[in-house]
């Protein structure tokens, strides 16, 4: 399966339906370019170091317009999308939240950052509860993570033991921290056996400045893929032979011992 | 604090005095070179690939004659010494252990691989209880872990988790596996925030084709030192005021969600 990675600024007044339309620019030349899947930055929709108010105006809900507008994006250019924005919760609290829509438009899962990063998430989010959904696509089984929540192995982990083979992380990560890129995200491609896809944002929003390097782990290790630092439509083919081969050659998923880390981690 | 590495073959006929030799020879250099810590390969003493038959042969306790000219080799070159062994259990069973002896000789921890790789690892020893315990030395709170273990996240969150600051990791890491020094022991080091020094086996034992790569893993990002394939004496300068500002740049021992965990993880 080929997949697409949108590293992107993004709209710079941070308009829904400039974005929207970004993404439809990318969809039909993923689409033409053979790509089954799309998956654009973390807080895509709307930029993501626009402070809380910002935030609470711009959050639609799960079947808000927004995801309308891209479940149509993705019937029309015939491409899964996964796409970050700010999710007005049934209970009243935005969520940083990302969206998984099949190629027929159908919404596959929806998932709640779980470990906010810094001041600047949880001045705007309220926690996910640590879902680890899984969705068939392709035939792959995909699992979706937000930033931060890939640097946390036992996110990965949690997907691994569902079965993922793939997992979708919209991310916005900024300087110094290329060693997520670089490092953290072949690790976790290696240690849980299936493909990470990270889509970065670039550019800079305030005092921040993103790196883009957008990549895909690599359960044979390394990166299948790894961008440069500006605007980019990222290709990668998953190949599922090949999962099946680093599945043989690495064994950490079996030899794993549960029992240990339930005394040791378990309570902590 | 320096340390040094010793990426080694290791004696062609796996003759413990021999390799004691070694061992001592790089002590010499080592501490000549200002280093507080030798760390030697996993199954160092005696060669790795051996076979059971081989491995029950050499295995010593922890007590044993090796372990006291290591001792003593610590003691007279004033540098503490980590290094593999196959070590004879009190329980008459043979586990794949290294020992952490003081710069005055004295014991400080002994650890017993808890993940074993493979058949070759499985026919050879009984698994470790999957310790977790901490020495202190020269400041910085010390744990082993060794070759595979390193590659479970779970292994050094559990070492992180008690506070450790450097992780020792002899091992015995070999081709096509070298994804473990490029990307997985620096997203330990990143991860669980602590420095992690991976000393290799160099040149080939039956089947086996050590890459060398022995490194240090940066909490920084990265790795401090990345040696080559062949026989090396490897340094690198640990600094407590670069851990101390990796822990406020990285949170995530902070922001871990081990509630989730435990209900994700805790039982698998």
């Amino acid at each position: 399966m080929r997949i697409a990675l949108l590293q992107t600024a993004g709209d710079p007044q941070n308009r829904p339906a400039a974005n929207l339309d970004r993404l439809e620019e990318a969809a039909a030349r993923a689409a033409a370019d053979g790509a089954r899947l799309l998956v654009a930055p973390e807080m895509f929709l709307s930029g993501y170091n626009i402070g809380a108010q910002a935030a609470g105006v711009a959050a639609e809900t799960v079947d808000g317009p927004s995801a309308a507008r891209a479940a149509d994006i993705a019937r029309r250019h015939g491409i899964a999308i996964c796409y970050g924005y700010p999710e007005r919760g049934e209970d009243g609290a935005v969520y940083n939240s990302a969206l998984l829509l099949d190629r027929d438009g159908k919404s596959l899962l929806n998932f709640r950052k779980t470990h906010l990063f810094g001041d600047l998430d949880r001045a705007m989010f309220a926690p996910g509860p640590g879902t680890a959904e899984i969705a068939a696509l392709d035939g792959y089984r995909v699992g979706i993570l937000i930033c931060y929540d890939v640097e946390f192995p036992e996110a990965v982990r949690a997907l691994a033991l569902g079965g993922a083979d793939l997992v979708l992380v919209p991310t916005a990560n900024m300087t110094p921290y290329d060693a997520v890129s670089l490092f953290v995200v072949p690790a976790r491609a290696f240690e849980s056996e299936l493909y990470v896809a990270y889509a970065n944002r670039c550019g800079s929003e305030g005092e921040l400045d993103y790196m883009g390097l957008s990549c895909v782990g690599n359960p044979n290790g390394g990166n299948l893929v790894l961008a440069g630092d500006g605007e980019e439509l990222v290709f990668a083919d998953l190949d599922p032979e090949r999962l099946r081969q680093a599945r043989l050659l690495n064994t950490h998923m079996r030899d794993r011992r549960p029992e240990i880390y339930a005394r040791q981690l378990g309570d902590r």
